[in-house]
């Protein structure tokens, strides 16, 4: 490896008085002398000075924006403004051209949505570049913050026979043909032909067969891709996106609920300390962003101080009870200003809800708990019934300024009888999973645990607003592009 | 959390004469009294010893295998063999039972076979908490390799509409109905209608996705889940795996492969510092079922020893011309104990031959480079034709013993004439994968990369000989389970 990458030089003194080899991206050259320089390696360019008097003029011609090149040069202290080393060029070459008539990222502001049509290059971008440090950061962060407590991280299948978890639309898995579909004799597609002999889909979680891996690894985590064939062509929704599912042995909703906040702040925290740059350069671009905002939908803090503020402050723990209660009584509630009225319990909570409690209400992430048994998934711990008569489960969803719902989970019901009657209730089958309800059967325990959104959680900390823009390549209706 | 993981009180000394609360899975229970209990933290149980005399007996009965149970006691120096403390019990009491008639795991050896069919419940057994855990601590490994070395961990899209990789047959992925299928005028399928907007699958590689990422990042990888619909039953091929692809721009073939060297050395020396146990478990099984085969089938080294041999000896690294001169002139070819006889240049290497090079001829892990164009992928760097004629890539193999193929990359050819030729010889659309090729028309450069079938290191690391024992639940011909 003959060159140095560029974060090396900028972040280590040592390197002044040395010389270099530098191999990057060309962003600007200007005056036909300095050329700013990316490899990727930081968002950070480094400034290359040629000699461009001693410069064959051909060679100077193809120093153009996204051509990259080889330059060799002493390191020195820079004089000009924005750096504080630069590089004297001893010799410059071009690795490969780039057609200013036909590059589409020219030195100047590109809106977001011209760069997603340019995914392949977006990455390319200053803003680009610390958005997916930022999410490399997080994703890090999660392996560390689960690796030492001791949790196990578990590989749940994409690829499943199972439905139960009826968290969205699934997509269909096939090798069978649509022209000469296999059938049986009364006529029905016969899956038994298909590639795994049954009827599959793509996982909308994998949070059932993360349960069997507590129930016998103890603490578990899965972190991958999941899947919704839902057709939400919004800014918060993607056919394809990641997921952080951990589950817990022996955990109860108060374990789960501080598992699941230490998570949020550990890797808040990391991304802080390890992207100080990154952080800088996108609470910048917010504010410029909100600029051309009327003054009352502009944050009320910078990205940083949001950041800081969510790693020094206790969540609000509060029943749905007591939302209701709250919400009930607010303002906006009295003023109809909510366009889904709350009036009795039991309603389920709209992003304008969720929203007025972190947002105006409380000020700070919250985590909703025990919500009505009706409004919730079947394997959710139920409660006794209360006084008033309402069945709750021991759920808790943490909603977050700006995103809403960051995670969902709940202490899981690990009684068979009381998990077999909510399925029925509801619809599922015992056959259909009866391999889940195995860890009902043989040594239950109470245990816990929730989902995390990854790009959600990418939105909170880069401030982006677009979820198609935090993704590499996003899937959504109609677009399956690259 | 009231309770202590039993990790914990084994590792740590300050235990003794501390009281515990501990809540686990009840592996044995022998002679009234002492209760093997284990929590899933490690494969290592923790002995209870129950005061059963003045221990209700209905309770007593109820303690059974399978069943989940909480003790409460103090810790004590053991006096008994094969552990150092144990736990002087002076409450237990049952969490969840476990029927002796129905529980499938009693305590006896169970064929691995038997245990793939009840694959939700065998993380209760030593050998997968062992499997399990290496698993983990490989996939953190990587991890962490790369985040030392400050690559980006880039989630390349699962759902592709490219198939230009080529690496073998894929799964469609549709939310079309294979009863009202939509027809074009023509009669054919009308994709447009479907999810994406088009015929879509999952991917086979992130390779190609990858290249976009390090041709901006400068260095990633991606470590996520790839697909085959290929009808292979055979120990050695999953439906769905786990696949670990760094792509670094600037790279060229020697620093790839010492950075794929690097990696494997790091992973495994990182697997025997944190996991010792298992390492020493998973030996002792190896040995076992090896006593079982003739002298001449067991392995050389045991399990740890291969280990540490591979991380302290340099993989041989051979051009694929000079490895078919050893195969020409071995013994096996020489006597027609191939099955394939090598007798020219040009010939695809089998099994068999990998393993005589890795296994008899240098005796340890080799890097087969600069391969024949003709049966390598389009994307490899095109050498200079040679002396005696032949065409060759820059490829690189590593093969492993008892493995074979444990990582396949090369140098990618950056040239965009080149590379054009070669997917015109091979028939590959250039609009098909339009935007892979704007990484050759807009600053292309020098890069590398590899890909690492992360169950096939498992199998190496673990010493496990069948693939679908290494991953929670295996996908393959007629089998997606759980």
């Amino acid at each position: 490896m003959e060159h140095t990458r560029i974060k090396e030089i900028l972040r280590n003194e040592e390197f002044v008085g040395k010389e270099v080899i530098v191999k990057g991206w060309v962003r600007t050259f200007r005056n036909n002398q300095f050329v700013a320089i990316n490899d990727g390696s930081t968002l950070n360019n480094i400034q290359a000075v040629v000699d461009f008097e001693n410069t064959d003029e051909k060679l100077l011609k193809r120093i153009t924006t996204g051509a990259s090149i080889r330059v060799k040069g002493q390191v020195i202290e820079s004089l000009g403004k924005g750096q504080s080393v630069e590089i004297k060029v001893s010799d410059v070459s071009i690795l490969g051209d780039s057609d200013p008539e036909k590059f589409p990222l020219q030195p100047k502001k590109h809106s977001l949505e011209f760069l997603r049509e340019i995914a392949h290059l977006r990455f390319r971008t200053g803003t680009f570049n610390a958005i997916f440090k930022v999410r490399h950061a997080l994703a890090f962060a999660v392996h560390q913050f689960f690796n030492e407590r001791d949790f196990v991280y578990l590989h749940t299948p994409i690829i499943t026979g199972s439905d139960a978890e009826g968290a969205g639309e699934m997509f269909r898995v096939t090798t069978l043909d649509f022209d000469n579909t296999p059938r049986t004799e009364s006529g029905a597609v016969d899956f038994k032909e298909d590639f795994f002999g049954k009827s599959t889909n793509l996982t909308v979680s994998g949070q059932l067969e993360g349960e069997l891996g507590a129930m016998a690894l103890g603490n578990i985590y899965t972190f991958g891709p999941t899947f919704r064939a839902e057709n939400s062509n919004t800014t918060r929704h993607l056919a394809e996106f990641w997921m952080i599912e951990p589950e817990m042995a022996f955990y109860e909703l108060e374990d789960n609920m501080d598992l699941a906040e230490d998570l949020l702040k550990y890797v808040i925290k990391y991304v802080l300390e390890t992207c100080p740059d990154e952080i800088e350069f996108l609470k910048n671009r917010l504010l410029e962003e909100e600029k051309n905002k009327p003054a009352n939908e502009r944050s009320e803090m910078n990205l940083l101080e949001k950041l800081t503020f969510v790693i020094n402050n206790e969540f609000e723990r509060v029943t749905y009870t007591d939302a209701i209660e709250i919400l009930k009584r607010s303002k906006p509630n009295q003023k109809k200003q909510f366009k889904y009225s709350i009036d009795e319990w039991g309603a389920d909570l709209q992003s304008e809800h969720e929203r007025y409690l972190v947002e105006k209400h409380f000020k700070k992430p919250v985590i909703l708990t025990d919500y009505p048994a009706e409004i919730k998934s079947f394997y959710m711990k139920q409660n006794d019934i209360d006084a008033n008569g309402h069945k709750t489960v021991r759920a808790m969803d943490i909603l977050f300024p700006g995103i809403g719902e960051m995670v969902g989970g709940s202490q899981r019901e690990e009684n068979l009888d009381k998990l077999l009657a909510r399925m029925a209730e509801v619809g599922i089958e015992a056959e259909e999973i009866d391999w889940f309800l195995d860890t009902r059967r043989f040594g239950t325990a109470p245990h816990s645990g929730f989902g995390v959104g990854f790009e959600r959680l990418i939105l909170f900390v880069t401030g982006m607003t677009n979820i198609r823009d935090v993704i590499p390549f996003p899937r959504y209706p109609k677009n399956a592009e690259f």
